[in-house]
């Protein structure tokens, strides 16, 4: 079930480095795309940095709302990550290709892919300079959400199915699924 | 053995946004912490995006030297990748601390830390207002070096022992190790 995370908590979303999809929408169109660079930036208000490449679609979409949700994908959406990740949505429907079903979002028109177990709704800060250099984008976090079957109580789950754990995108079509968490010892 | 990496596939050493070390030297000073908050941002030449809190004295090095090498620390590295991660280089000298040993970098003066998989010597480019409003840094990797037992021709090799694949943080003191890599089935 889809259950609000706390803004404070809300880094922890994305901690592991996972890749992400990113949506976005505007004037009755949206998208959704694979982003492997996407990291936290800050904790209160939340913050993450993107990477959107220049000649995207859903690029184009942010640039022009303002606004995007990053969600994290889970292992049982390997397929689909990939495939949203090899095509462009000006020649794709990606959403009737792929059948992929989306959600309202509460605080911004790009939409919550669904099948996710995380999601952050985000706004885009003013940085045309990095935007124009480094396709890199600074967002802040306006709500966040999870799976509570993969992440509850502030933090992700030490139980977690396996078909739940977040990818990691090594190269082409590889990923690294996350093992079972494990603890440091203090030195 | 540590090998060259070519400067082309250097941004698949953190595609998959593992926890690194960063480490820095400046006027005989040297030091080493822990940071998730790493991404690729571009290909060619190869650049990472970073975050460096004002605060710490790893973010001090970098500011006067305009150096850093990021590193990959595996899991046989966790208790180490936690402890420089939870003490400050200003109050403990973390290579005596921690028994951690340092080699000879070939482009930047900052150490390389042994006992990682994957290296990437870093210069940082000049972005001074998102460093101070950010603490986040774009930085163009020099040279690139891997544990060929980990990463070979071009990429993080598949039959990967458990003591070498990468770590995740998660939260406190809590990792994610990578599992096995799945490949993606065409849609």
């Amino acid at each position: 079930m889809r259950v609000a995370v706390e803004l404070k908590n809300a880094y922890r979303l994305v901690n592991h480095g996972p890749v992400v999809l990113v949506s976005a929408a505007h004037g009755g169109k949206d998208n959704v795309m694979a982003v492997a660079w996407c990291m936290a930036l800050d904790f209160a208000p939340p913050k993450l940095a993107v990477v959107l490449a220049q000649e995207t679609f859903t690029r184009s979409l942010v640039d022009q709302s303002g606004e995007l949700v990053v969600q994290v994908p889970p292992k049982r959406m390997v397929d689909v990550v990939d495939a949203v990740g090899n095509c462009s949505g000006k020649s794709v429907d990606k959403w009737d290709r792929f059948a992929i079903e989306r959600a309202t979002a509460a605080k911004v028109k790009a939409p919550l892919v669904e099948g996710c177990t995380a999601w952050l709704e985000c706004k885009v800060l003013d940085e045309p300079d990095i935007a124009d250099k480094y396709d890199l984008f600074v967002v802040e976090v306006v709500a966040a959400w999870a799976d509570d079957a993969a992440f509850a109580n502030g933090r992700w789950r030490d139980d977690l199915k396996e078909e739940l754990r977040s990818l990691h995108h090594v190269a082409g079509g590889s990923y690294f699924v996350d093992g079972k968490p494990i603890r440091a010892q203090p030195r």
